[in-house]
């Protein structure tokens, strides 16, 4: 994989210690790629916005990925995008320019991230997610597979408004989150659900439209008891794995990144 | 983007006036570029079909780009497409054999056309757009991100058949058009929907199975009032941009390409 | 298409008789290539798995992919896959690793599996099909376009369960298919289901959550009759084809690869 086959990199990017850089990439112009990142092959990073094409005196913008990040094969990446630390990331994403991507996120194999958008720190998107430009997600959100945020609230339109879901809440497989809606924190969202109105914190809501089901702290699965808010009893990957989600919330030097 | 680095042109091409090439891009057999185009990097235009693995007499067939089209990166295009002018497509997007797809379009990143679908003059789909083969669509017709056409009526069948989407219809993001269904000028699908019967002009449907909310032209927003028929509120990329559709509708003399 | 342009084996794979490889693809270390396969352009066939970015006596798993297979273009397949004979794919599939995938499967264009799948023989997976990781078919399925099988019961979880879907069974368009979840043989999933509990086999179900509709025997099509099972009415690429499905599964010497 690493082989120095075909890459290309723009004499105007800067490489940091200790990079490996896959076959076939191309890093364009303005490209930061900090410390012990690994570019997998085939990726295009810091990909020309519009301009490109039709003005001859288009500067690409800054693009950053962050140190210890790992952006896997045939990723997409605009210019303009800044990504933060350890970043984790399947094949073939595909980022629009100008997005502000927090530490530790996970970005899943064919997701699509449309471009002005801002998330947090420890988001999860899995496969095939689609995340409208104007989207603002907080820290610890999970979207499962082929979740869509939307941004325009009577398509077609000039009006568009992103969707905002806020931290610890998790969206089910194939959700849809209509533009404009805000999520509290703590929410969990049914697989297939349409959310057309705001959710206040610690709600379970499923349907479509997507309707309260109850407080999701009295939700019980059978032989298991309550099993939210989910960091008490899950901490892979978080940065309360080792010490407990309660040690540290209660630790007033907390980090998050 | 455009150093002609492992450029592939059939010397069986034919290629326009003012067209860009981007690097790693191929061009196979009977492919017309028209003048003014713009093919992004890692495209494949002219994508053989199933025979040319099993028969050596094989010819590709024709296929168009119409003059002035820019077609984003990686980019599978088969064989036998026919594209209009100006249109203009997100990345990895792939095209079967076959289509006809009209002036002005835009389709978005990784949508999937499967083969002799007719497409009027701009359409707009967004992204990761499904469309089964034999699906026809009029003019000014968006499809939100996740919309599927499927073409079976009863699966697995030989019996496809196409759905008929008519001019200036919206499809909101993840709905399902089930086989063979025609939906009528002017409606609007909302989000998630499964539209498995005729709908007629005009019509507001939602839900699965989707059902009549309304006549769309009583639909109103709060603070913004009647919004549908949309055309004369939203004219960015439209063709009665600057003169307002209500002009534009009036000329006899008015232009659809 | 096959012009030994760019294309990198590994000395470490082994390559049948008349395999055809395409340009720009690459084939890690222990890969079997059996005979008579076909590999399109672009390709990766053995991608090395996590261990290898940190590991440096990392070994890839061995990858087969079987006689008379059709690899079509930009498919990344992952080590430790072994793909059966006659196997075909779309473009731009991903599949993770330790996949088992059976004999004359059909895996449609971005379709994504996640690894430690089992799928028997004759399985079709349309366009942008999603299948978790742990997730088992039997034979005879067709999952439609955008149907997500997921595999986590309350997320985010450890407890990863993975879905069972039963001979015969067609599950449509857009549907998901909850963790854990048993659909046994011979049923029929509406568009846009999310299938939540156990289906006794020859159910027609639908909706969210899917609900018994009626025993798909009885299920009548206007001039068509009963059409399930579906067997005896259709059975292009079936082993049963040219006999009919009655005479192929009344005859003991069967076979199903």
């Amino acid at each position: 994989m690493f082989n120095n086959r075909n890459i290309i990199i723009s004499p105007k990017a800067s490489i940091g210690k200790n990079v490996r850089i896959g076959d076939e990439t191309t890093i364009y112009d303005n490209v930061v790629i900090e410390d012990n990142v690994t570019l997998a092959h085939h990726c295009v990073i810091g990909e020309p916005l519009n301009a490109y094409y039709s003005d001859p005196a288009y500067e690409n913008p800054v693009t950053f990925i962050g140190a210890g990040s790992l952006i896997r094969s045939h990723a997409i990446i605009y210019a303009g995008n800044k990504i933060g630390e350890s970043v984790t990331t399947g094949h073939r994403i595909t980022l629009r320019e100008h997005n502000k991507i927090g530490h530790h996120c996970i970005i899943g194999t064919l997701s699509d991230i449309q471009g002005n958008v801002i998330m947090g720190n420890y988001c999860k998107l899995y496969s095939n997610v689609h995340v409208a430009s104007l989207s603002v997600l907080g820290n610890f959100i999970s979207l499962y597979p082929y979740v869509v945020m939307t941004n325009d609230p009577y398509p077609p339109s000039n009006d568009l408004k992103g969707a905002i879901i806020s931290d610890y809440t998790q969206i089910g497989a194939h959700s849809t989150i209509l533009s404009g809606v805000k999520i509290s924190e703590n929410c969990l969202i049914g697989a297939n659900s349409v959310v057309s109105k705001n959710v206040p914190e610690f709600s379970l809501v499923m349907g479509d439209p997507a309707k309260l089901v109850m407080d999701v702290r009295k939700y019980v699965v059978l032989g298991k008891g309550r099993l939210y808010p989910w960091m008490t009893r899950f901490s892979r990957g978080m940065p309360w794995d080792g010490i407990g989600y309660e040690a540290w919330i209660g630790d007033p030097g907390r980090k998050l990144d």
